[in-house]
């Protein structure tokens, strides 16, 4: 748990990337315009409050080494093992896979890891450049798998870029007062397109190697411009980023760290700014092809949306914390106690359920790679929307009052008051004060702090908010079949 | 949707039943003991409540003629195809295919067909006489398995019979005022023993050619004579069947049958009495091993927990139908009705995502066959117990209030009232009044009529009560590791 | 529980009704055109079907003598005491009182006593035509209160008639391809005015003396014809009355009558047609006022929403034949048995809660009647379309599956077969098996048999649909307050 | 909205506070032990993070003078208006206007003020004095209403501490392993008592002037010593304050407040340790009475859990800002979301209605003081524990992802980050990207900043946790009325 006693790296760039210590060797040395806090941080991985992102997404690469059959695979395109998100899914047992991982990954972290939006953005596009291509003979296709072979070949991290800005929800992206708030190309040069505007909500993205920008909805023929698809690294000149700030987030400038809750781990949220990037023609995906957008998204959101069975990983930490505080408080074996922590489980394993299902029925793109089940996964994802806040609620039920009472360290270190908390904060057994300070910490790091970003808002709005699912749900219900086998049971004619 | 029109049929005892013809065939001339309204009726089949639920288990025979990769499966037993309803699982993929044919049965027929139990206690007694055998040397296996072979061959229907009365539920079978509250070998004799006792909420015990009795719960050395699993032909000596009274059943002795709401197919639910039954050695697969009992309800609940996605087709029916009275009343695009019709295919497709991962996640038995995942089981029938009552509620709210104030086929029949009621009832369009009474009284049936029952209340009960799941869950759930993972991240070290 | 056995009765038409056997002594010998499976019925209350509704509304006399302070009232227009469903309110006290009134008569038929309808049209034609005359010296204010003083006079039962048949709902009444499809004025002469057309869903129509006739919806100027307000004897010439046919009605045949579950007790839904009846001038208290009919509908559903606490009484019913089935069960102690039931009286009691606030936070009219807050009667009323179907699962849960398998009342009086099911249905108490059935049988025609229309879908439907109350919440939230506090709270300026 | 902008204030120790600045100026000198962050802060008032807390305890003097009628009564202790706090209540309408006072103070402060359970307290002791001096002529009334009477002349604030830590669970008072986990006396002298012990989750402790100490539960003989009710100065010798570190408080520390959401009103919840506490005898209103520790518990619960209809004032600033968000968003007239919209609402006023009735059911006790509904106050209290978390995640929906990943102030007053941010987060319209800003740090406030602990955690424990209201719903719903009512409509005979 100390995850930065490391061992001497000797990692270069251009070297493959073979352990987390050489993934964070990785990231420094960047000079990244990264804003946080009123400074511009000049290597984000030693700031306390991004750390701990940084530690999640290290552990991708831990998990790799640690368990390869769970979290690598063997890639078609170098014909060697690699990070399974890095990985084109050959079968429907590789996208079963994908779950597997995450909900361990959630399990190891309790927060967002941040890795899948790459996932998922590679496995979406590897299937829409190769139908793009069909039509339009582009070359988007080898164009894409070339750069992804690199990519396998380095082990780095890929972050996706979709969100756009928006700006006035009810136009178009050249309908806006200010055509920016799309991302969008503003220049075709003989060697590559110059992009400019801005992504929101960016899970991850200093933490990543490279960033996949893709556009974030339907588009019309007049938005041509804005039906961009390019590979950027995450250093290339023009790009700003500017870190969000969370609930509690300060929290991690603590030196104990048992008030942080979750000491090691926690999610990233980044506004990126494009001002005018150049992108060699090799690293453009896409760049016109306004009838394939909406195509893009809704494979994107499809295996983004199963994805989020991350959340039951982080689900068993949240229950384990309520368990572990109901027996720390004495009380694991009142019924009702025992019945909350069962609806717990019921609630984290229906959304496992409904995602798992949804990667076990995939099927075969003409691509070659394999694609979830769309509806399947907009029920995983609109359970996501809903139960964890449940999860939550009863998480805080178990923890009791003190949850949201709990003094502070200083306090319980302070050579006075310490001893007085202690005395009165004993159950009389063998569990030190301490371990309960730091479950109920670590439930209101979940519920109320710096991982309810994740655990929660995240699990609302990332992927699609809500109402984006009970779209996709109304569309691939196939309600005219389920009329007519009511009225086939009805007994009413076809004469309609 | 006539399934009386059937051709000539040639059907004869020991012949291989090849249609739903044969089928029907199949049950005429018994002379069972069926009691129900006060008599004993001589040909169930015939009876006008009962003809209903012999149709659902027929759409079984028809599903297998007409889509045989669906509802059949190459049997190792027989080195033939046999119904899937009479299949061992050899795979994973068996075991799917199982949740699929359920779906389809369910949107076939709008109500339970009945044939579940007997595949899912085959499948349970496959693996655990196996089990027995090893610790025994019972050849209890070979027995069971020479017996299933003769039934696929002849391809029979055979119900599981497993909840006994039970009596005073806080007592064990020999603590009871009564020992026959739990059915019991009440003789040994050498070629056979003698079963007494009962087994209620039977579904389709009537329709079927062979009953398999088998313990309903944990048993203790005490109760050996109660741990007892036989085959027992349906029109064995000694078995008397009453036929339960259902909400609306009457309904289906009306002539024209509108109000019926669904003509064709319901369920079938009845008591079983044993009054001192003969069963020959041969048909005997466990007598005395009360330590395995737990086990054998365990394997079996798992299969059927999960053998409830059938209610997502019945699901399908019932959210078609909803959306059809919605077009019919004007109303279908009102943004709220669609909402609600988003909202129940939400719920439906949750308990089909859960039961379908735990099909998936099956694991093989040493006996070679293939048992779903117990904890998504579990989740799955938690579901069902819970989210068709809300399907059936807003089923309700988009059916109108016409749904309970319908004057009844009579009226509308009648030269005086009928045109008066057409007319008031006319919306102006080109959709007869007539297909609004059946679509309304289609959804009657199946919220508060006659398939109400299986649609809800069997939902809640069949397979073990809400209760029943919750225990399972919270002895699955394994707490422990959660709880490990949540000391991990909240740094509290394992002095514990 | 014998309601028939009654003492001789002397009551003629004209006299006061001053018990329940005058009441239904009243009833007899109107010669209604009441049609029912297919024959006119001369007695309805003779009808086995009908029967159960007369007796419901009969007890909203026995209470009116046995609780006189419960169920009746002073009257300020006859200076004497009147049943309370005839009253109307002189404060908000007597707003409560009704609510008392009416979770009282819940608990005592366990269904719709179907008086309500016309209490609460009442009190909202009370103040509307005061507020008429206000505007346009109408006079009806005046001959209204003057038919309802000779009413109160007589005692009689009012039913209020709202629902029209409304044909394609998008469009108005004027607009449709029937003008009938809205009961409207055809004729207008000098004593009186002619009226055509239909209600639906009557409640208790048949059981009335009176009919109160009112618009269902907002007029527009050029649907003059339809805003009409009459009072119309049930037995005037021209009316035909049609009965619904509902879950399981026909249980209330049998005679010995365990299996009706409730056999005493049931609603009473009827489609009525005028075909030209005539109403003199005297009976006539809107004709052509369009502008007020939105009001009258505002007001009229704001009192009714509010009187749905009745299905709380209802619910105690339900939650009582729950709990008695527990115990007869012998599980009454298990923590999750007390659990549900806990959650079964919460939700009912959060349905009161709402109710009666709304009531207690009644207003005073300009024609000196009081009046429900709105917002909070349609709060009320929006949890009945939801708690009662989780009341009515839960109850299902604890009853157990016998619920839906109990044989017939014939096959347990049957010489053969009733003893064995009585050996085997026994738990070895003093708890007679017929307790069982019948607690079971309550519950079941409370859930999905014929008072299932009562307490589920006529929650759902009655006063207003879900919807309706969505948008009258909408309309009273006061939303610009709301958000006038947060952007204070939040440091924003009043720019906006 | 500036609450330090104060006149100058001449208010001495022993004058009537007159106003909010007068309470200020009460607070200061006092010399507390107040411990956060590893200091003694000297005015906790001039904390950054105490002083939210204070400006919303000083929202209840404000009130009182700028709305009188809703804020203050007439005492009949001291014949002159007091503050409504301070009021014992001497009618229904008495308790419900506390109600409308508490909703009111919910909107302006968008937290817990904290005063209400003085107010609680004082009207439970006034009637649980008067009660034990009839059984043991103790003459705690008269010492009751004598000190109460001077606090209402002075115009104070008084905080009631009533729970203790309590250890390990499963053990009464005198069976811990440290005596003290209980507050009890441990000294008798002439002229009073010394305490010790400590009171946990202690809401405005610091603000107070008084604190009344209570029991917490059921005590039995062996617990004499912990049957105590004193009334002590909060700045007594031998008093320690430990403040609770919440979520996000140290935003309060920022200067320009844009990010702390609720830049002026916060709750306070504080740890109370009692280092052998001398009260004289005049302020000791229960010493030993063991017996009547349950009913003061249950009196004062009951009041108590209807107070927690403040939560809905809080609501509506809750629904006021995500109608404000989803408005600057530019989606307020989406369908989905007005109908959120009604949901909040509907939730928000289910709440209000069962508490509001819970006061307007009000009865008197013996004493003369008015206590309100016992049951419907449970259900008021059980509904706060579900329904602001539904509230809260549906604001969460309609505020958007922005809410988790907008960045901070300072790089938004950063002058080369900050126009790129306003550009890129502008709508085109005239609504300033700041105010988008201030509505969505609110609603982070509210949801999983500093008040989410009010509106959320609170909302589960504060009056008891929800199986504290499940166990008095069981006890107070009557059920064998119930169940007596179903055994009569089953037509179940009395023979048990």
């Amino acid at each position: 748990m100390d995850p930065e006693a490391q061992p001497q790296v000797t990692w270069r760039p251009g070297d493959r990337i073979t352990s987390a210590a050489d993934y964070r060797a990785s990231l420094r040395g960047r000079d990244l315009a990264v804003h946080l806090m009123g400074e511009r941080i000049s290597e984000p991985l030693d700031h306390p409050i991004v750390a701990p992102s940084v530690n999640a997404m290290a552990a991708t690469y831990e998990l790799a080494e640690d368990d390869p059959q769970l979290a690598s695979a063997e890639s078609d395109l170098i014909h060697a093992p690699v990070n399974r998100f890095l990985h084109v899914t050959g079968s429907a047992d590789d996208v079963v896979a994908q779950n597997r991982m995450q909900r361990r990954l959630g399990q190891m972290t309790g927060t967002c890891f941040q890795r899948c939006v790459g996932m998922d953005a590679i496995n979406s596009l590897f299937s829409l450049t190769y139908d793009v291509d069909q039509g339009t003979h582009s070359g988007y296709h080898a164009r894409f798998t070339s750069w992804l072979a690199e990519v396998q070949r380095q082990n780095l991290v890929i972050g996706g870029a979709m969100t756009d800005p928006k700006g006035d929800r009810s136009k178009s992206p050249t309908q806006q007062h200010d055509p920016d708030l799309f991302v969008r190309v503003v220049e075709r040069r003989s060697d590559g397109v110059v992009v400019r505007g801005a992504k929101v909500h960016q899970t991850g993205a200093v933490n990543s190697h490279w960033m996949l920008v893709m556009p974030t909805m339907r588009l019309a023929e007049s938005d041509r411009d804005y039906a961009v698809v390019v590979a950027v690294p995450v250093g290339a000149p023009g790009l700003t980023y500017v870190y969000g700030r969370q609930a509690s987030d300060t929290r991690a400038m603590s030196q104990q760290g048992i008030d942080v809750g979750n000491a090691c781990f926690a999610g990233q949220e980044v506004t990126v700014i494009f001002d005018d990037v150049f992108v060699p023609t090799e690293h453009v995906f896409m760049d016109g092809e306004w009838q394939y957008a909406a195509d893009l998204v809704e494979r994107f959101t499809s295996y983004h949306r199963r994805s989020y069975v991350c959340k039951t990983g982080v689900g068993d930490v949240i229950i384990g914390a309520a368990a572990q505080a109901a027996e720390y408080h004495g009380v694991a074996g009142a019924s009702h106690v025992k019945d909350k922590i069962v609806e717990m489980v019921h609630l984290n394993e229906t959304i496992y359920g409904s995602g798992l299902a949804s990667s076990f029925e995939s099927f075969q793109r003409p691509a070659g790679n394999f694609e979830n089940n769309g509806l399947l996964a907009n029920i995983c994802k609109h359970n996501v929307t809903r139960f964890p806040y449940e999860i939550g609620r009863l998480a805080q039920d178990l923890a009791g009052g003190l949850l949201v009472t709990l003094p502070g360290e200083e306090e319980f270190d302070d050579p006075e008051v310490g001893p007085l908390l202690d005395k009165y904060l004993s159950t009389g057994t063998e569990i030190p004060v301490e371990d309960r300070r730091r479950i109920l910490r670590l439930i209101e790091n979940m519920t109320m702090g710096r991982n309810a970003v994740g655990y929660l808002t995240e699990s609302l709005h990332g992927a699609g908010s809500p109402q984006a699912q009970r779209v996709q749900i109304a569309r691939q219900a196939d309600l005219s079949d389920k009329k007519a086998m009511a009225r086939r049971l009805a007994g009413i004619p076809d004469h309609h």
